[in-house]
């Protein structure tokens, strides 16, 4: 097996265990075993764990931008309805998994976000990517007449996503489908109105 | 020093060293020399770190009484002002510790619901407490035709707690203090109107 794909396979381990256990509460050698790869390479690798979760960072990144991302840029005509796509394709990932995971970006902000300046820095970039991709589409959809011409977008989309957090992290511990049908409820219903 | 205050100690010096740092981040030695009890006492006042996390909960429930909730139940006439009085409060504690420490329920849910269920179940209980005080406080604004007669008063007050759960997790990556008052802006100049 090559370096890249000995590589990726430690990381695509390691993005399902430490979504569910969290990062400081997963070993290396859980990893390592987990990826089926010989205990001690990780180093090999990986110059420690610090760089080897802002190298997961940006897996995690790719991986929502394959999968929900993809929805607000679609050629649905409704912008809203792309809006409504992307939250409807996160939920049912969380769905998919019990409603045990949240998010794997929150989760590690959660973590770390107060901790750690790499892993502050880069968990900042990578929200603020995701809030343009969610602000633009509110501008066409409030240039399409779809929703309350006097929200900012850009200051409605970080309203929106990081109620949509809150709304993970209440699932977590509620393991329920309920305060994602909540969040899509009023920022739907009544905040985009 | 008897055994209630030690124990007491223990569980002080725990508070704001796992708010900061997280659970699974803090080890029982960084804590015991923090409150300067001596190693190994951790497993005379607790059965285990679980049991201690547990403990933890009720001591951060208490705290967030003492200094939040009050504001909930104060002699404020206007009952959506004692509404802005607990967040307008929440937010001055995030601002004394420069926005590194968010909220230490919602850290340990972000950290423990997904994973251990005596934490679930005891969280899930907690936030619904919360969720009641605030759920109260809107029924009588509602009364008093201070908010949105449409809203239910218990469905938005899971939201508006979710939402701030997920701002105070924004606040730690950005270092900022404006996740916490877009919130403002977007739960008292939207979505109560």
């Amino acid at each position: 097996m090559n370096k890249e794909s000995t590589k990726d396979k430690i990381i695509e381990a390691a993005a399902t265990i430490i979504n569910e256990k969290g990062f400081n509460n997963t070993g290396i050698q859980e990893i390592l075993r987990a990826a089926d790869v010989p205990k001690g390479s990780f180093y090999f690798y990986f110059r420690s764990k610090e760089d080897f979760g802002l190298e997961l960072v940006d897996y995690y990144m790719h991986f929502l931008k394959e999968k929900l991302v993809k929805h607000l840029k679609s050629s649905e005509r409704s912008h809203l309805n792309r809006l409504r796509n992307f939250f409807n394709a996160a939920l049912e990932i969380q769905k998919e998994h019990q409603f045990r995971r949240g998010c794997p970006i929150g989760n590690l902000a959660q973590e770390t976000g107060g901790l750690n300046q790499a892993f502050q820095a880069k968990l900042k970039i990578t929200f603020n990517r995701m809030t343009t991709e969610i602000g633009r589409c509110l501008e066409l959809a409030q240039k399409s007449g779809e929703i309350d011409a006097s929200l900012d977008p850009y200051e409605t989309a970080d309203f929106i996503l990081n109620s949509w957090e809150g709304a993970l992290l209440r699932m977590k511990v509620e393991r329920s489908i309920d305060p994602l049908i909540g969040f899509e409820k009023m920022i739907f219903g009544k905040v985009l109105k």
